[in-house]
């Protein structure tokens, strides 16, 4: 990455009439932004007289963080404003080491030739100090309401103290649910720059969107560039799963760059030291590869410690046998060694190193079906039951607990993977991948997906794990990484709807109320991709005051017919 | 048109590593097209031995005609083959026509500058016999199975009796369905091109597709190469919802060369008649309109005959008020006049002439709601509950009978959808636009809309009629067309897996072997669109037999690693 040709890149994030707001915290001191869309005046012609009604403005929750605030400065180079910073230093419960901890971390550092690549500056770690816990579920059950939770609160009810719509969620109701680990934030005291989120069955469905390069493509300014693009368009977490080259750098980048939670599968990094032979990974590896990155600041990690030994029978007679990579790599490992899952017997140590940093534990699902065939096998429920087992010795340490799903499961066979997942995990959060209700249509694999996360997230399901049309076939680019983040905006908002979140409907109802009045700009600005919307409309080739659309010409719009018998009928009621 | 250069496009449909084959009748003369796509061996290297397996070919269900017979020569000048005529003759219960009944359409023909554009050759209806019911509801209530029942018995089979699937699915079975009104085989007797397909919710589900053009777009060309091009994709039926210049014209042509039922909404083309003023609209214009469209041989026609006076009242606080182009028209002329709906008042008189053609009816619903805020509102039940009382009225006349239903509305209010259509309207089969799950995803709707879709057809909807990219924005295009074709298969094929559709999931299956397999092309061919999944295959760059792609890298890949651990594990176990 050339830094100079960086500095001249422009990484502001611009929305069509929207402002950035912030709202004040009244029990700390924190300001929450959110994304204000401007509406015009609807205009009606009554009695031959113009009757004006203003629109109010429509507030919506923003992913975005400082880059679509104009008023702050964006230079990748620096980073992100670290937000988090002193409400971290005011709990005066961690301190900052002299050094990183990790040796791979000071090998890469002492590396001169990776100058050119390196993200410029260098933040030493923050940890707990001995003796403290410091997770957000340590926390809530101690009783204090964190900054973080309040900035939460406030952020998933939007303007809805303004509308009056009533909300069960108050920051006492975020403490409460991270207590009894129903909830997470997840927030690595390393990563001050994220802004608070929160992932829960009793919140707004959330979306996590993956990016990362591979030995085959992509170089670090594409993967910041992507984990930008995923912000701007509502992904609310973003997995960095790099496979390729210089790992701990892009990582940095990433890290440093955005302003939402960042989770990695740490185990794909470690196989890279050993340079993909699977029979050379060690606990010390990956041991030293979970500190290395606890201290750049990943919040939460996938970890497949829940598919053992005595599962890979289970597997033989799959479809498609082992789909995961993280539980392909570890069902290889434990072949080619006759021991138990590294991570399964290493449990408890891996909860020691993750508290230090309030980094949370995403409890892979390495026996997810693959395939229609494989659905709700024997194989995936036994490897859940484990993480359920999982999820009582973490929450032992503080460690905040998401519980991963499938995978390719047909749309009958979606509840009882949400049925079984609460059954067994304690109430954890389900973080779900899809699933694809059919194998059939590789190439649009975010709608396949789309149709099961939508039900899945309705179900209870707190996150929902995008899938792009690339999913099966390549990497996926830019555009991909928009249509897999939109589908599943639209999945979670079709949830959201369906839960009866609180206001989840008002920007429905704002934006109907546009396309009712004709005012297409307002109709645009208020969807989820302004940008698409208005091109498409373009296509059409009209005015953008137009009372009709190509659709169905002058003669046949429905609403402007409407609009027209509601005239009439008023005028023949005056006379 | 320009006659001479329609002559050099080429029309032909190509699907790779398929052929076209036939399933003969075993109680009718008939032959069933179907798709076979054929498949490579599966390769496996034991012990250092190269082992084959070969694979069965997959037959899927095929909506492409005789685009996709290379045996059969295409010109669209003369048209499909009509491998109905011979069935309808042998009946003996039809007459052929001296003339066209329609005024409209013999002032048509009369027209000397309309040669230019006209389908150049000319088919005299076919019509009832004086005294004889003709409709396959009719047929089916006298216990006879007709070529048509025994046609789409086979066609919903596909591979089913090869494999030793079991299937309800028999001659028989059909013909009860037809003769209680729980489904319906739309087939004109005067589109003998049309393959017969059935509509209900115990067979596959159905997809619609909306071609037609506006007044402010599209050509005849144009809207042939969308029919075809829907059928290539897998549109099931196609309505052709022109609403601008040379209408007639138009669909003759889109008729005589397309291989799948034909709906259209009469009123948009009575409502040009009288050059779009709908004061001016008669019962008289519209009845001619009815009877030029069962000549030229249309399948199915929307009719909205539910939406009553006593209706508008409640649409008034509606946000999105009336949304049905064809609802929208009738309540202008209701207001207008200050009367009844004349569908309503003219429905006996409707279901009259359908029956002497085989038309079917599809009862119109425009009181759908056109945003989450009004779904399953009082206006919408109250026009769902006419329709139901209408149905009875068609059934009595033997015409068979669909349902249509919303529109926009939220994942919880989906399931009062198809409770309430089952409840009123006495098992007609339903048939949805969607339903669209949010409103604020304008440019995406095919994706929200088929969110909705795969729920309701799972629940019992036996046909959804497609939404594109472009809905509420323009009038789609090709690619367009070809979007909204493949969310709805996908949205369909959902259905028939939650269903268990007997054989449904062979090609899930079939896909999902060939990707654990890496046969790359098996896989794209076995798909939905395979030269959707080939080009971004492509654009990942690598060879097409390799055994990884770009997505994980060579050291990452899950299934190539499943099965190094399956060979490891076989190789100890023979130690």
């Amino acid at each position: 990455m050339q830094h100079s040709s960086n500095m001249k890149k422009n990484y502001r994030i611009h929305y069509p009439s929207s402002g950035k707001i912030y709202i004040k915290g009244k029990i700390h001191d924190i300001q929450v932004g959110m994304r204000k869309i401007s509406l015009v005046d609807t205009i009606r012609i009554t009695d031959g007289k113009k009757v004006t009604e203003s629109n109010l403005p429509v507030t919506v929750y923003d992913t975005s963080g400082a880059y679509s605030d104009e008023k702050i400065e964006i230079d990748i180079t620096k980073g992100l404003p670290r937000i988090r910073e002193r409400w971290i230093m005011e709990r005066k419960d961690t301190e900052r080491l002299p050094a990183f901890s990790s040796d791979y971390c000071n090998e890469r550092l002492a590396e001169k030739k990776l100058d050119a690549i390196r993200f410029p500056m260098t933040h030493l770690p923050l940890k707990a100090r001995e003796g403290k816990s410091i997770t957000q579920m340590y926390y809530a059950q101690q009783g204090i309401i964190t900054p973080e939770m309040e900035y939460v609160a406030i952020r998933e009810n939007q303007q809805n103290e303004q509308l009056g719509i009533e909300s069960h969620i108050t920051p006492d109701f975020v403490r409460q649910e991270i207590a009894a680990g129903r909830a997470i934030i997840p927030a690595n005291i390393n990563h001050p720059e994220a802004e608070p989120m929160i992932i829960g069955t009793n919140f707004l469905v959330k979306i996590n969107t993956n990016i990362g390069n591979s030995a085959l493509s992509s170089g670090i300014d594409e993967e910041v560039e992507k984990a930008i693009w995923s912000c701007k368009w509502g992904g609310d977490t973003l997995m960095d799963l790099s496979t390729g080259d210089n790992i701990h750098e892009t990582r940095e980048w990433i890290i440093r760059n955005t302003p939402v939670p960042v989770g990695t599968v740490p185990l794909y990094q470690a196989l890279e030291k050993v340079n993909g032979e699977i029979s050379s990974l060690t606990w010390e590896i990956y041991r030293d590869t979970l500190i290395e990155q606890c201290e750049q600041g990943v919040d939460y990690f996938t970890i497949h410690a829940g598919l053992l030994k005595a599962h890979l029978p289970l597997t033989k007679k799959r479809t498609t046998g082992i789909v995961s990579r993280g539980g392909s790599i570890i069902a290889n490992w434990m072949t080619l060694h006759h021991k138990e899952n590294l991570f399964y017997t290493h449990f408890e140590e891996i909860c020691e190193i993750l508290k230090q940093y309030d980094v949370a534990v995403s409890l892979g699902d390495g026996l997810r079906p693959g395939s229609i065939a494989d659905a709700n096998d024997q194989a995936q429920f036994a490897e859940l039951n484990v993480l359920g087992e999982l999820t009582k010795i973490a929450w032992k340490h503080h460690v905040q607990v998401l519980i991963e799903g499938p995978g390719h499961v047909p749309m009958h066979k979606i509840r009882a993977n949400m049925d079984e997942q609460v059954t067994h995990c304690h109430g954890a959060p389900f973080y779900t991948l899809g699933p694809l209700t059919t194998d059939i249509a590789p190439g649009y694999d975010h709608i396949t997906s789309a149709i099961g996360a939508a039900q899945i997230a309705w179900y209870g399901t707190a996150m929902i794990c995008y899938v792009t049309p690339k999913e099966h076939l390549a990497l996926p680019d830019k555009e991909d990484v928009r249509a897999g983040v939109i589908a599943y905006k639209i999945a979670a908002h079709a949830a959201d709807l369906a839960k009866g979140h609180p206001g989840a409907q008002v920007r429905d109802n704002a934006l109907s109320k546009a396309r009712f009045d004709f005012r297409w700009k307002d109709q645009f600005n208020l969807s989820l991709d302004p940008e698409k919307a208005l091109e498409y409309y373009k296509a059409g080739r009209l005015d953008s005051d137009s009372d009709h659309c190509t659709m169905c010409g002058p003669h046949f719009c429905a609403m402007k017919l409407t609009k027209q018998m509601q005239e009439c009928t008023k005028a023949k009621a005056e006379i």
